[in-house]
């Protein structure tokens, strides 16, 4: 029984550590192993099974709406990241470099992509040229490398997969409906499938992406309180079109230059789903994106007929992802397991429940136990998923919005967010100055300008000036 | 009507230049694109999405035998590499070098992955302790780097797509069965889903992995009667345990060193589908990999009824991959464009069709017309369907049969690979000096000792002395 505990004791307490308990959970569930690489992070089974499901249904989401997948290199030449002036300035700082291939120095450095404007640049400008080569939707699925210093997993690391999409419009018009488009995918996928509400809205000038005319973002909130950036979505105007020179020649005969987009979303939102929805026993996964949705664990399976039993539930399960724990740990052992992992369910069968011709049903999130008759065991696990997936989605929302506060000045914005963690609303003047200073003083970031704006003074929280927009403000991951 | 053969005519023939005739279709079906970054490919979305289904099947294939996938980081520290001797050897002239992360020189070289055993070695050496822990059987997708020399789309290039295996298990007969069971399930998708038949074996010593203790191979054979490596199953035994230091105990409480094996198939794949079932028209798809089994292409579409007619028969086949072009572009035009992708079966439907209630199916590899009635459409289309893919088969293995030889004694073998390109079996003595000598003397490599031998000649080919095996020996791509 001492080791049947080994496992859960082991995670450090939420509210002791919470950063502590991050990492525990992340070990102890096996999602991650360090390498010998610095700042760079194995994903093990559990863990990859979370991100291929991910892939799988935000791809066919992508599909939906005409999206095509391609590959390209991992390369980028110098001088080709060198074309848009504000992305080199930003990314050149923390990209990895090539210089040697085989035996040979390299004439030109080549850096391990970090992102792929520039080469998805480079191709449009071969193989746009009319307006009917318009639009282009591609996508690619791939990993990037940023040299970052400090390191975490999921949340940060030097290498990380992600997929990311750019697009090629004959206008403006229809570059920024791609764009709200695809931040409106990863939004409805994050509530849908992973019980995560977000906040959409738009990054300040100082937060947008380097060489982007606008970019929005969806923005959550983790139990510790703090914001994570789990998606971005990008308006490049016609900047790389004319960097690049990719132009069409349109209906009239006349040369064009494109309006693009890029999205993205990466491994790091499996940190938003660990810290959003994970308690002190370990991970809890929403049914929808759980690799396995339903454990059967046997009670004194060595008993006549528990085996067989267990056998004959897992074949009736089978529409679900249901896996048997037939090994030789003890039952508590194997709960524990279950309950590090974020398993949603676990099915306890017994003698005595065969007897009684029943199996108990138990809830990862609430640990809420429900006894189904055996004839009934289909349509009562079906139900009992759909109700936590929909719990969790409310629980998560109702947390965010109890830990979402309003700020009129700087005093209430400091004193908010020293003492309750969350989302600060807050009216801005919308000059960089403030936001540094707010920065400064506080230490959080204007999160975004969300388009469900509300006014609630007439002034910018921290220079007094007129307010032109409401921000969300926080501390974040 | 020049115009609509355009596509076509821009395919030089197969007869008159292969190498010509396989760089034109490649670039005429949008499979690649050539990129800035020397050596490297842009996978286009009619080259990705066959990626895409050869991953999701062979996927699902890995994962019925128990594996599960993970992902590793995309650089190895120098000093990784140089852990086991012989892989270090085969590896290190071939590998692009990071140098500098963000902005500051490294104080230990990486190479970017040109396969992965090393890492999987670190790891194991990390995560396995017991006996229950074995067997490992972990897969992961990504891209490897190999600084090449000569490149050509798909068969040769600087980075490419694959999946590695590699699994860790108790005994070395559990490692020689689980290298063999993978060898088959490549062997038996190629056939079943490529329409591919190929030849099952084991490498020479000369020609097997660098690390290995034994290589399994399948060898195909193109059109032109060269052979192409598609896959292989290599059997570590514990050499790379041994230099890793991966051990666990036993049952009897004894440290044991891990048997292991790693397994490859990549996108050079897809240079086999191609170059096995392509013809004078460009691609030619079986209809289980093709990412577009159907193409509808209306005739005369501006009369009132045939779109409507088109659009009822695209929603009526979407059990299958169907698509239905209804650009500006003329029928002919639209003929080649099928033809050229290889899409397995048109479909054509203009008014004199609809008024006699069918229409015509066309298939892409034979080109004959089947006329279907509108009521049968479906049961007709999946028919003419599983016969392409069993009839694809049958002439891809014809080929192969008719193209394959015995040498009785170096000159029959010279001979014959100058004036019959194909395979060519013959008895060895199993010596690396008559292999060097076939090679230099013919340009024929031993493709693999097959695990159905024949015994025809008691001596070998090239030194007369006593045979040990019969090898298939070819030219290669």
């Amino acid at each position: 029984m001492a080791q049947d505990k080994k496992l859960v004791e082991a995670i450090t307490s939420m509210e002791e550590d919470f950063a502590q308990w991050y990492t525990d959970v992340v070990k102890k569930a096996e999602l991650i192993e360090y390498s010998s690489v610095r700042g760079c992070m194995i994903l093990r089974p559990n863990g990859y099974a979370i991100w291929e499901n991910i892939q799988k249904q935000l791809d066919a989401d992508f599909k939906a709406t005409g999206v095509e997948n391609v590959y390209m290199p991992m390369f980028i030449p110098e001088s080709l990241l060198q074309k848009e002036k504000d992305h080199v300035e930003g990314f050149a700082p923390e990209v990895a470099w090539v210089t040697q291939g085989g035996m040979e120095p390299l004439q030109e450095r080549l850096c391990v992509r970090p992102t792929s404007e520039t080469l998805f640049c480079d191709l449009y400008a071969n193989i746009i040229h009319s307006y009917r080569d318009l639009p282009k939707l591609y996508n690619q699925w791939c990993s990037v490398v940023r040299w970052e210093k400090t390191t975490r997993p999921f949340l940060r690391s030097t290498e990380f997969l992600w997929q990311e999409g750019h697009t090629a419009h004959a206008t403006a018009e229809e570059a920024e409906e791609r764009t709200i488009q695809m931040l409106n995918v990863y939004a409805d996928f994050c509530e849908r499938v992973l019980a995560i509400p977000m906040i959409k809205g738009r990054k300040s000038d100082k937060e947008k992406f380097a060489g982007a005319h606008a970019t929005y973002t969806i923005e959550a909130l983790m139990h510790d309180g703090k914001a994570l950036q789990s998606g971005t979505s990008h308006n490049f105007g016609d900047g790389f079109a004319r960097a690049f020179d990719i132009q069409y020649t349109d209906k009239n005969n006349t040369l064009q230059y494109v309006h693009q987009t890029s999205w993205g979303m990466s491994t790091r939102i499996i940190g938003a789903i660990i810290m959003v929805h994970g308690d002190d026993s370990g991970l809890v996964l929403p049914p929808r994106i759980a690799p396995v949705q339903i454990m059967i664990i046997p009670i004194n399976q060595n008993k006549e007929g528990v085996l067989d039993k267990a056998y004959e539930l897992k074949d009736r399960l089978k529409a679900f992802k249901v896996g048997l724990d037939t090994s030789d740990k003890s039952p508590g052992w194997k709960f524990s397991e279950q309950e590090v992992r974020g398993i949603p369910l676990r099915i306890e069968i017994g003698p005595k429940d065969i007897e009684a011709g029943q199996a108990v049903i138990v809830r990862r999130d609430t640990r809420e136990k429900i006894t189904a008759p055996f004839e009934d065991i289909e349509a009562r696990v079906s139900e009992v998923l759909e109700k936590m997936q929909s719990d969790m989605l409310d629980r998560a929302r109702a947390h965010r919005d109890s830990h979402t506060y309003y700020a009129h000045d700087m005093a209430e914005f400091e004193k908010t967010i020293a003492e309750k963690p969350g989302f600060i609303k807050a009216m801005w003047c919308g000059s960089e100055a403030c936001e540094n200073e707010i920065k400064d003083k506080t230490g959080a970031t204007s999160r975004c300008m969300p388009f469900e704006q509300e006014h609630f003074t007439d002034t910018c929280v921290c220079c007094g000036e007129p307010a032109k927009v409401m921000a969300y403000w926080g501390k974040a991951y």
